[in-house]
């Protein structure tokens, strides 16, 4: 048996899983690393604040994942966010995250992980070609929070974007003009 | 007195107190939504996994946030953020947020919003110009995370990307190629 660990071990450890089931193509691990409504326990509730009915009966949507893939609109809900991990799995032949600048932060049963992720990644080939499509970079940073479940770390928000600047110290390309 | 609120509309309205701050360039009213180390009472740690030191010392950075601002990196720590947003106030003349899909999940003291952030914004007249620069539309998806706090609702993690395609189900053009 392995000693215990710390959150933060734990935490950074369902954030390598969640990157690694990426790379493998695995979609039925990727699957159990975001959170279900069975992971949680009756405290939560997700609202529009604009829709009357929302607060005043107090639906409750269950633990309504999230997550932006780079250049993406928001996906709520583990049918809509699964739906597109599927997708991207379809038509990545390959893919590869080399993570820079993990940080982990633990607030009792949340967890913020903030990283940059390295992509290299190409796609099936052309319907004219034996040949993979071609290799692509691409730089882009993700803030992903967790939360603390009986089965582990489980992803609650997945949020990625691409980098356009290299450098935040680079004042007249980064702020509006 | 006004009615007791649920946690879904006070997180709401501490998400719209946000954008209201930045709409009026308050850069004060910014800064006491942001998170700081003294609104948590000991339990958070931010650690890098990577490095052994932080794991063996449990070595705390207090309850540290993080931002991402469109096609930027990530900036960690109340210095960085805060620090930026006086950068960008410096540099907008005018910026106007029209949110949409806003929703709010609450799970014990941590709250998550996504929301579409349609915003309008100008520059400075340039240096031989007595005109504002051109406005600008743009299209930003955000993720919010909040922390409760004895002082109301306060901003951990903001994470805002620029939305490049239309639609989701805009399937061509999302995925990699």
């Amino acid at each position: 048996m392995s000693a215990p660990r710390t959150d933060v071990e734990e935490v950074a450890r369902a954030n390598t899983a969640f990157y690694e089931a990426m790379e493998r193509g695995d979609f039925e691990e990727l699957s159990t690393l975001w959170l279900a409504p069975m992971d949680i326990d009756g405290a939560e509730h997700t609202a529009d604040p604009a829709d009357p009915e929302d607060l005043e009966e107090g639906t409750d949507r269950g633990a309504e994942v999230s997550c932006v893939h780079p250049g993406w609109p928001v996906l709520t809900g583990r049918g809509e966010v699964l739906r597109s991990y599927a997708l991207i799995m379809a038509n990545t032949e390959y893919i590869q995250f080399f993570l820079t600048d993990v940080e982990v932060a633990v607030e009792g049963d949340t967890a913020l992980v903030t990283c940059t992720e390295n992509i290299l990644s190409g796609g099936p080939a052309p319907a004219d070609s034996d040949e993979l499509g071609p290799l692509v970079g691409q730089l882009v940073v993700a803030t992903n929070v967790f939360r603390r479940t009986p089965d582990g770390w489980k992803l609650w928000s997945h949020h990625a974007s691409p980098v356009l600047a290299e450098n935040e110290e680079d004042e007249e390309e980064d702020t509006p003009s």
